[in-house]
């Protein structure tokens, strides 16, 4: 039995790639793992079936054999720790990788979601504007380290890792709705040189099929 | 040589205990394990020694013989899976153990921050007032998903663990600013289990211990 995840029956992005499926899809296809999809609507997401898997009622969620898994970073980091592929083999150079899959969530993502949340949830609001650049003031910063560290490098530590791939994510959700990635020019490199992976490929079709699929046919 | 870590040379807190260090030293405390303090300034965090530790200049770091690690949550991952006290054995129980360190900073405290970005970084904004009542109308989601969950169990999942380490240090960050802990019943009551622990009071009593010495003797 290959794992199940979860995902949105009806994507609210329209299969752009930014749900969070599509980080454990990623993951999944690194690895060669093949995955079921259970996909769920908005109602079911906050039902006890689905709460009884996600306390807080989100997706994705893992499921294989009698283990449970919700939120993103741990799920990757379970498959990153039982397969090949994502993490090396050093001891040393494991712990950084998975710094970087931290790092990516709770350093450099906050201040992306900050403005996603003033711009989706407060775009009627009187300070919806004014807050937008501030929130993209501390997105800057947050670029600015983040681009100082990595300069002309393929990737944050050596190989393609877990924290590349959480990283790269996270800066994709950036970049579909702001130029500042743009500033960047070695960040913007960085990121189109994780989208260009097959895996990446793989997954992002799949999530598009998920959305093609309920448009009506002519 | 014990493991060092890095915390504010001048705790901006006051000694309250809600300085990431915090987290770091409870874990360090809880597994048994001593550890030396380097003290940083404003201005050396963002010099290039500590950026070589930590990209965005920040506290705690860690350093073990020549593993050099930042982020918090990665910091306790580590200590964790080096100690023995702070994960269960089972694969599938230490699997979600880990989740809850991931909902814990992922999914439950950027509310809790954003309340805070609003309370200290806006305060002087129009929108100030207005912007914390919507901040803590979501955090109350957030709580009453996690008061479902827990209802009268002691901790998370099982036996105390990392999970609970970072929930509990979450939740905390709240009750210091906003009486919103105040009620769900049963996460103030697991807020205070985790404060009355051998291992969190000597983290605690360390930290102060910082600030203290900075106040001028008569």
């Amino acid at each position: 039995m290959p794992p199940t995840i979860t995902a949105f029956e009806n994507p609210p992005d329209r299969g752009a790639g930014l749900a969070r499926d599509m980080r454990v899809r990623w993951a999944l296809e690194e690895v060669g793992q093949p995955y079921a999809v259970r996909l769920v609507s908005f109602t079911e997401m906050k039902e006890p079936a689905h709460l009884g898997r996600h306390p807080f009622g989100q997706i994705p969620t893992y499921e294989e054999g009698d283990l449970a898994l919700f939120e993103t970073g741990s799920i990757i980091l379970h498959l990153a720790r039982h397969h090949a592929g994502l993490l090396p083999g050093d001891a040393n150079a494991r712990a950084r990788a998975i710094t970087w899959i931290f790092a990516a969530l709770n350093t450099v993502e906050p201040p992306i979601l900050d403005r996603e949340t003033t711009r989706l949830l407060e775009g009627d609001r009187s300070w919806a504007a004014e807050r937008l650049h501030l929130t993209e003031d501390r997105i800057r910063i947050r670029l600015g380290q983040l681009s100082a560290h990595l300069r002309d490098a393929e990737w944050l530590d050596g190989a393609f890792s877990a924290g590349d791939l959480v990283m790269v994510s996270v800066l994709l959700r950036l970049r579909h709705s702001s130029p500042i990635l743009d500033d960047f020019a070695n960040l913007a490199a960085y990121v189109a040189r994780g989208e260009a992976r097959p895996a990446y490929q793989r997954a992002f079709a799949a999530q598009l099929a998920v959305f093609a699929a309920r448009v009506p046919k002519e």
